[in-house]
């Protein structure tokens, strides 16, 4: 219930409250909540705090909104365990969606400063620069950049990345075996450039996720990812050491 | 240089060349970089331009502005590592900064049915709630909200958490020890609440990180933190199993 004497805003309760309905079961996936009269006679708190937290609960993508008929239950995100190394495609094949691959353009360049420090050559080596945009069941979900050091890949194409997928490719045609990859996280506000390709809001949040991929001691892969915000969950076991 | 025929908006290259600039060392952490009208000299580009790249450079918390002296290139992330068990006190120390703890509030209540399932007990089983704000030489970095099941801490202190730090007070005082935990990391926007703890702004960028903790097999630990967006980046290591 709603407490008028605590020092929590009343919005905040209010998503509290819906939040715990939706985690206990009252409300699932999909299901329509109450509307924004209902809460508002339920819970005897203003139109404009109800207003107030189903702003907040759309923004966390815990909610939607659909025009006309009122807001509903999101999509729980996809949960990426980190305990290992892990394809794009692999994982969504697991959890039944079907990968996509959608290849926006393949180039040869020299590396520069960042990218040579990144891949540990020099900056005026060649690379492969990638863009992608990773789909399952036909929502984008990532867009990415994949850097790769001409040294070890000589010729790439993008029919036989799209065809094979690149973790493939690489195995196939150049003898590739991964030891481990170094993967970070940090959060972002989409741009107006992201938002495009992952058919998001500018200024909604996503995760800034690099990756370099090491053979043996070589790195032979940077990557750096924006992951749509409300699309995935990281998870990690810390063991006590 | 500004390639003015590419499909990359001009913006984005010059955000490009300045993180060039940043990461070669050309500027470091704290510098002034060039004035809108020199980048807009330099690179032949309009001021609106300019100021549509440092704008996103400011967003993704590269350089940060001080009215009427310009633009400057920000501290650079903490790396946090994720491959054992970490305390935010102990991390803090370790790259020589002071951790602060700053208590808001303690109160036992009953669980509900979010945290029942989270700690694995019953909705009408007592528990604490403890929230707090960490700082790193005087920074507020954190907002956490940690529930601790009462059957395993019958009481606890504001008093003796602020003195001691969590985790050292239920070692000494209840014999814990520590199994692992597990952490899971996704991107949020700092709501109002949020913002006013951290001293940020609201709709800024943050990492909501949560934490179950075990010992043997019992979920001793609950808690949900959100991370100032700028403040760290968080890296785990991969291996090819």
């Amino acid at each position: 219930m709603i407490d008028k004497s605590s020092t929590t805003p009343l919005y905040l309760q209010l998503v509290d409250i819906i939040l715990e309905q939706i985690k206990s079961g009252t409300y699932h996936e999909g299901d329509k909540i109450p509307s924004e009269r209902e809460l508002s006679e339920t819970f005897s708190i203003s139109r404009a705090t109800v207003r107030q937290a189903l702003s907040e609960l759309e923004k966390q993508n815990d909610i939607y909104k659909i025009h006309g008929k009122g807001n509903f239950v999101s999509n729980s995100k996809i949960d990426q365990e980190l305990n290992g190394f892990y394809s794009f495609s692999d994982e969504m094949i697991k959890i039944g969606k079907v990968p996509g691959n959608k290849i926006l353009n393949l180039i040869l360049k020299e590396a520069g400063n960042v990218i040579a420090t990144k891949l540990n050559i020099k900056p005026t080596d060649k690379i492969f620069v990638l863009n992608r945009v990773r789909l399952a069941d036909g929502e984008a979900l990532m867009y990415e950049t994949t850097y790769l050091p001409h040294w070890r890949f000589k010729e790439l194409h993008e029919k036989e990345i799209e065809l094979n997928g690149l973790y493939n490719l690489i195995k196939t045609k150049y003898n590739v075996s991964i030891s481990y990859a170094e993967e970070t996280f940090s959060p972002c506000i989409l741009n107006e450039n992201d938002s495009l390709f992952l058919n998001a809001i500018s200024g909604d949040c996503g995760m800034i996720l690099e990756r370099c991929t090491f053979e043996k001691n070589n790195i032979i892969e940077y990557t750096k990812s924006i992951v749509k915000g409300n699309s995935f969950k990281y998870k990690v076991r810390l063991n006590n050491l």
